[in-house]
């Protein structure tokens, strides 16, 4: 990891930052400059003036998505600050262009203030055919993407919540599938109660799983546990279901981590590094799955989980077999709702798109249950969904 | 004019936007992608969150520059919206990637309200090394732009105002060279009160120009005059100086543009087209010095003007000779202030730059006080000028 960690450092000091903008028309001469500029933009302007929505067809809007950020949750990082949120919007849209030629630009706020950045988003949203929501922290970052989704006619997706999500769902469809496991009796633990597992138990359940619990840092989410915000009393509401029926003396989970993962089938970590043991392991079902994908220190290190029992092991890791990796999903969820036209980015699209990422690999094992970000039919069939 | 439109429309439609963000850095492998995102960017954010001043090391903010507009005053079309803005935005970004190779991203506002420009501005700014203005009306464009001076710590500049200025002021210093004006003594008229004819009247004052008069839709600009914004109120003060002596009775010019021209050794026209008649010209000085830079119809034809005695004739258009245009100007002012890390572009600066540019023609004639756009040495002049 310091190698790599030196060579970024590198990297970065050699290239200034990582991204261009170029001209795609010439402006060599002065007819060029004419046609591109002054005077004959006025009629361009002067079209979309009349008609807002040529702006699809002569300007870049149709293809620009905004990755924006206030710096609150970078990575595993916390909270930065804008200028350190930077170099990854700047990778984000990098790969926007590499995997699905979007043209994605970094918007780094210099506010963390939930109604400042809904109205600064909204100001600047005339330029953009989507905005990509990236590193904000919850619960801030429900309210932000919901009031968005409400007050803009274009698509907005956070995606450490909704593309953590699909990619997370993928490959649990074809981990279910090697294990013989089935959607209504599977028994899955999350630990995390952020952005991505927030949205990763919705989708879950959005998918039909029956049994999901949620842990945070206080351990178990449950109907009626002491100071929940309002985000995780409406995990409550749908999760850990033994609670809601009632059932709480003999049937709900209330305790750590340790007690919800006695008997079940699925661990899936999106928080703390290394909270993982072997002892853990052992006490959930026969042949576990296990999505360690706490970055860059996973919540236990993929051989040693094996170790331990797990039958199938996935991580955020690029070094060992099953890379969870949002990658596999934003840049096809943004080409379908660019190129589709979208304006709203719905749960079904989302589960369709999980659908076409499992469908990508044909025959799944053990160690291969998510393509590779390599895979040229990933994007395709992610955009398929998006519709 | 017809044709450029047609062709300027078919050139938006075929390209979808004039600008394309591509990646500096090789994405081909997964150490690419480590490198450049995850795990490596990590690192980079880390080193930023800790001194924010290495963003100008690691990122795109050292060579960034916002190209800002709410649509309110776009070209001489008026106040069409932020979409309607969008395809020239996107025009200038193209000429700072070709005349300087800064990188410009156009942000299109959706909102006309001072503040909400202001904070909006305010909260983008982490990604970017500058902030140039455009296309935003009078007097608000005034406001934004010294709020956002004073709060900002990277340079701002509204460039209908200070780029115009610029360039006008060069293609005078060499018109009053020819025809042997002094600055103490000539006597300049400048139609239009709005962002540019207020800009310009100020750095010629700053040059040392004594006697400029301004005109508005009602008229010349005089101490006192009735219903006057606190932008003319300061106009007033500065200009016609006549006026200022107290001696209005036998010295100071109230009345039309006509009254203000008589006796007048040069007209510079920033406002509305075909203002200027062969009679108005008449009653000016021997060999008057016309700028009618009106876009796309100038003030009055320069062949027109010439038969009417000008000695020598400026106006916006490339099918003339002495083009007075902005791109003379922009890309040096921001490629100075980024080179040399300027907080803020002075006055002295600009006049720097202006007189730079002047000097960038060696002997100048009737038919060149001004060099081409295509003169490779036109930005580095200016660039030394921002230091």
């Amino acid at each position: 990891m310091e190698r790599i960690y030196k060579e970024a450092l590198r990297l970065h000091k050699r290239t200034h930052g990582k991204l261009e903008i170029i001209s795609k028309v010439p402006l060599e001469t002065r007819t060029d400059l004419s046609r591109a500029y002054t005077p004959g933009v006025a009629q361009v302007s002067t079209a979309i003036g009349k008609q807002k929505s040529l702006a699809r067809i002569y300007t870049i809007k149709q293809n620009t998505v905004a990755v924006v950020s206030d710096g609150s949750a970078i990575l595993g990082l916390g909270n930065l600050g804008p200028e350190a949120a930077l170099p990854v919007m700047e990778g984000k849209a990098a790969l926007f262009k590499r995997f699905a030629h979007i043209d994605a630009f970094p918007i780094c706020l210099a506010t963390q203030d939930t109604e400042k950045i809904i109205s600064t988003i909204k100001y600047i949203a005339p330029v953009f055919g989507g905005i990509n929501l990236e590193d904000i922290s919850a619960p801030r970052c429900f309210e932000i993407e919901r009031r968005l989704q409400a007050e803009l006619d274009i698509p907005v997706l956070h995606d450490d919540q909704h593309g953590t999500a699909v990619v997370v769902l993928a490959a649990l469809i074809n981990a279910l599938k090697i294990t013989q496991r089935s959607k209504r009796h599977v028994k899955i633990v999350i630990n995390g109660a952020g952005a991505a597992g927030t949205a990763i138990a919705e989708l879950l359940i959005s998918y039909g799983i029956m049994h999901v619990v949620l842990c945070d840092s206080q351990g178990v989410i449950y109907k009626g546990r002491a100071k929940l915000n309002s985000a995780k009393h409406m995990l409550a509401e749908i999760t850990n279901r033994s609670c809601l029926k009632g059932l709480r003396a003999d049937g709900c989970i209330i305790g750590d981590l340790t007690s919800a993962l006695r008997g079940a089938d699925v661990f899936i970590g999106v928080s703390a590094a290394s909270i993982l043991k072997a002892s853990m392991i052992r006490i959930m079902n026969k042949e576990p799955i296990i999505f360690a994908m706490a970055n860059p220190i996973p919540e236990m290190m993929p051989n040693a989980a094996k170790k331990a029992g797990a039958a199938i092991v996935a991580s955020g890791r690029s070094d060992f077999p099953n890379q969870i990796n949002n990658v596999l999903a934003f840049p096809g969820i943004f080409r379908g709702a660019l190129d589709h036209k979208i304006k709203k980015i719905t749960t079904s699209m989302l589960l369709q798109a999980a659908h076409n990422l499992a469908g990508c690999v044909k025959n799944p094992t053990t160690d291969q249950i998510i393509p590779s970000i390599f895979d040229a039919r990933v994007v395709p069939a992610i955009t398929r969904a998006i519709l």
